[in-house]
């Protein structure tokens, strides 16, 4: 990373500017997901850390700390601890949802098994615990244990809302706060009190990963419906064939006519799906403007993210910040 | 648990001895496995807490603290942190193994599902650090993190060390340290600290708890192959079948002629398992001494159990643990 020049994303300015920090981070991470007694731990942790997420999550614990000025070495552990707890997540939705394909490579549950892919999660989790109890902050601790538990509670209000066309956008909301936005603004707000800041400026943080999470999640779920498997690493239409009510299905089942509730029923809660199902969800969900609105929603919450930085020191990381928030929806283009 | 009488059992006798103890981690376990908005998690959880485990984690915690003499409130958080983290175990466990049968019930992965099984281990695992926090002592916090690592460590070489005859009895031991073990001692070791005992107290407590959980884990290995599914709450024969190298199998497989060793790689390394297959490999192991030397080895680890306990104060739970650390091998006969 750190020979690269500035870039155009606000994702890869972020990296730049944070360059050492992230090669610290990443020499923590190899050295943690070591076993000195089971190398099939490492061999799973690489298949996916390797392949080459975003690092997104402990980014944003960097930009926080930084960005108040911190100057100890903590927030490394922390950007860590976050990075581990993702990767937990992601091997244990891959066995969720069956998954077959994972930042465009097949999936760890399929190159190994699923007993390898949860048992080396729990080993994960396990890692991301003993490295946020090192910086010896109970607040913190606090922060990053509270998250997890949102987290885990999250992905199982997913699992039983699934396939039930009576989920609310109040219920999307509570599912997508737990599967993105907990981390999100843990990994923030754990930045900005590690770094000592005033309540005020920890509650922006947490406000700011919060609202940067939904947008995310949002424009994940359309991306879904219309992305390119190439751009997101994964298939169009996954969570159509997970029966998944997403934040544009739920909109589209609210407008829909008689007969087009009965089509969701048919593919949502039956399940029967079959050829140019897909296709006639898309054309439904057009014609209600389901897609159009649901973009909307993520802007409105990726205004609210940049609204919650104003409370913070003037600083460059700062600004990167905030064209991140806007950055994230434009991804839909 | 509070009207019972004093009975015979050493478990029984601590759990009288810890009635009130125990009336207050059971309350703080329901309480924490609440979930507001996912029902499905308490569900799950109830199914297995409740079918009556003989919460011996959670009473080892309370016995170390109460014999140093603590009269504070948190040896009853670290008692439900080590319970969830039990349970959570068990709910990944039975997912790995594929069981049917857990304390005599059908398994949850097989009442709801897979899926479910995993993301509310998780959830458990993330409530247990919440309440591993609360007390706010960074010694516990490292006792607890370290043993979840080295749990999930056991779990990942268990699996790869499965089916593989080169399995020594070094490995097996590792094996057992990380998916018994450690946690009997970090719940020994971890009620020890809360309670301020002095460094030779925390040792001889560990100490205690290793050896315990490791005479606990060949003893329930030994009955795989001679307890009754009655008793045991799970069938004979599950390792065989899921061709675990457990300690009897390993002392015969150390004995075993060409031919015999021809038996063993067809049953364990090719999984080729036919009727009759489980009679002769009890037929081998017996003729080899196996069952008996393995029992041997659980006795010796006890009486380091016991001895681990003279470095405490006179005290009627230190007697009682030095009880249950013989009759956790009696169990066999």
């Amino acid at each position: 990373m750190s020979v690269m020049e500035p870039a155009q994303k606000p994702h890869d300015r972020l990296a730049y500017a944070l360059a050492d920090d992230m090669a610290a981070v990443n020499h923590m991470i190899r050295a943690r997901m070591a076993s000195e007694h089971a190398p099939r731990i490492p061999e799973v942790t690489a298949h996916l850390i390797e392949a080459g997420g975003k690092r997104l999550r402990p980014m944003l614990v960097l930009a926080a700390a930084r960005l108040l000025g911190y100057a100890g070495p903590f927030h490394v552990h922390l950007a860590a601890t976050v990075e581990f707890i993702h990767t937990a997540t992601l091997l244990h939705d891959d066995v969720v949802d069956e998954s077959a394909r994972r930042r465009g490579r097949p999936t760890a549950n399929l190159l190994w098994d699923n007993k390898s892919s949860v048992l080396v999660g729990d080993y994960l989790f396990a890692r991301a615990f003993q490295l946020m109890v090192e910086p010896g902050n109970l607040r913190v601790l606090d922060i990053l244990a509270n998250a997890s538990a949102t987290i885990a509670e999250g992905e199982v209000l997913q699992l039983t809302a699934a396939q039930d066309l009576a989920t609310t956008e109040a219920i999307y909301l509570q599912v997508v706060r737990g599967k993105t936005a907990a981390l999100f603004s843990a990994a923030t707000e754990s930045g900005a009190e590690i770094a000592g800041g005033t309540p005020a400026q920890v509650k922006a943080l947490f406000d700011y990963g919060d609202a940067l999470g939904i947008a995310f999640q949002i424009v994940d779920d359309l991306l879904d419906y219309g992305g390119s498997a190439v751009v997101i690493g994964k298939n169009t239409g996954d969570d159509f064939r997970e029966r998944k009510l997403t934040l544009p299905v739920i909109k589209a089942v609210a407008k829909a006519s008689p007969e087009e509730r009965a089509f969701w029923v048919r593919v949502i809660e039956k399940g029967q799906q079959s050829d140019g199902d897909l296709e006639h969800a898309l054309a439904l969900m057009t014609k209600h403007g389901a897609m159009e609105d649901a973009r909307a929603d993520a802007l409105d919450w990726a205004a609210i993210a940049q609204t919650a930085l104003k409370a913070l020191p003037d600083h460059p990381l700062r600004d990167m910040l905030s064209d991140l928030a806007a950055y994230v929806v434009e991804r839909i283009n």
